[in-house]
């Protein structure tokens, strides 16, 4: 017999990530599989199953090593009963009692947790903001997804939508979102609206690589799209970093590859905002573990459920 | 020997209140004293002594029934060490250890506290928020406190500042704040900002009292001063809802007495930007124990502290 192993599962909408995790917390064996079909719960088990046979023979592991499993997904979940409560790229799950459904197939307990928790748990143990105690996760991708760390523990609220930043309201009047607010953060810094802007401004398509790549050259236009997105995201974090002060704001997703033709203007509007006892004493950095902080997260909080 | 006793002081710029709170939760005698003077320390312990004495024959009490005290003041304190980080309203006390200092003068502990946070803890235990578990807690007066109860635990996080929802921004650009910010809540809907408001729009002074009489009556002008303030401190709260998903938001303080004038425009702009699923799981209420709270809440945390 060899190591524990901690599973730990990434449902995105396109693609689910998995992963065997070892005490010593590192990624031991790994998979991508797609997220399509997983509407049918019945192929999303055989789809999970299928998968860790994979990961087993891949890093010659058995069953019995592995001692429990987290699953990150796309939404908010009751965390606490095992509950999807609504996904909005998986039809069908929506209050859906995934951890009872999934006990038959599995020898080891399963946990399920929001994928933006999953991640700021991930960063906060292992990766940006290793050693803060309270921290707050930013993805910038599609959506704008947050997770909120305090005191070392995922912050869930008692309604399991804690730590959505990307709802933060960035003006008074503005875009209505599916969320049911107005104004979101997300309607103003999502790929989308940065889609929309990049073609308003130059009148063609260009990736947000072309367009980070034209900041850094000194493009105007280019420069002035990020300034505008950083102005936005810094403002939004301000009120939550004058309420509850983090130590680390951990900033990831797709969007954030752009830099720091993002990240500084993030910060000038942040230090704009920001209370002067707390100016210098708020860390803004980027993710570290990319792709997989998902898993690492979704593993890591499995990991404490059973210690 | 007659009942424990605790004793709460409220400290304010203007006048500190002082109360007895007994196991029952109730204050069985109370006093008010003028706040001047303060800076000079030992002049504030015989202050806090000539109150006590006073209290104790009020209620015909004993100083041997006095448990332990706690000291609600409207600055960032560090309660673990029992330091006043800084105080805009009491000079020469920044970063003065005044728990330390006052152990000479009593034959029991205190405890000192921000005095939003023992608001808010006491409203949360016997006031508007009782039985909820995740509360914000406003104050609007001359300035816009804040208090955060989660989990029922007062939030202080990593620096002392927490739950400073009066310095949540509501523009992108705007007014500077002393605090160090920018376009921060309390610019806006301080008692300050609301007087210049009222003077500009009748060219006249009138007490606030009287502006929420005119819009009760129907008058326009009026009506508009209290939406707009309303409109801000909903944008406000609203970003802080949807990270923080409180249960119930507590408003307190003078300018709260306006009432349904300024709580219907706060519900109608947190409606406006809160996601779906909080809309109606959020209550906003007016605060219930009114001058009491913070003289309440102090005496509850010390004596939660040495429970």
């Amino acid at each position: 017999m060899g190591d524990k192993l901690y599973l730990g599962v990434d449902v995105g909408g396109t693609y689910t990530k998995l992963g065997l995790v070892n005490d010593a917390r590192r990624i031991v064996s790994r998979h991508t599989i797609p997220s399509q079909g997983f509407s049918d719960k019945a192929f999303f088990a055989r789809e999970l199953l299928a998968a860790l046979s994979f990961l087993l023979s891949e890093c010659g592991g058995y069953l019995s090593q592995i001692k429990v499993a987290g699953i990150g997904l796309p939404g908010p979940v009751d965390a606490e009963r095992g509950i999807v409560l609504s996904l909005t790229n998986i039809a069908k799950w929506n209050n859906f009692g995934l951890v009872s459904y999934l006990k038959r197939f599995f020898s080891f307990p399963v946990f399920i947790e929001n994928d933006a928790n999953c991640m700021a748990l991930a960063e906060s143990q292992l990766g940006a903001a290793r050693g803060a105690s309270h921290v707050i996760c930013l993805t910038l991708g599609t959506g704008v997804g947050g997770g909120l760390i305090l005191e070392k523990k995922i912050y869930r609220g008692p309604f399991f939508l804690g730590g959505e930043v990307g709802h933060v309201p960035v003006a008074l009047s503005g875009k209505h979102c599916p969320c049911g607010g107005e104004a979101c953060l997300e309607r103003y810094v999502g790929n989308g609206a940065i889609t929309a802007r990049i073609k308003k401004e130059f009148a063609r398509t260009l990736s947000l690589e072309e367009v980070s790549s034209l900041a850094r050259r000194g493009d105007r236009k280019a420069i002035k799209i990020w300034d505008d997105m950083g102005r936005y995201i810094g403002f939004a974090l301000s009120g939550v970093v004058n309420v509850l002060n983090p130590e680390v704001i951990v900033v990831g997703g797709g969007v954030s590859l752009a830099g720091d033709v993002l990240m500084r203007p993030i910060k000038r509007s942040l230090c704009k905002h920001v209370m002067k006892h707390l100016k210098g004493k708020v860390k803004v950095k980027r993710a570290l573990l990319g792709n997989d902080a998902g898993v690492l997260g979704a593993a890591l909080l499995a990991k404490e459920k059973i210690e």
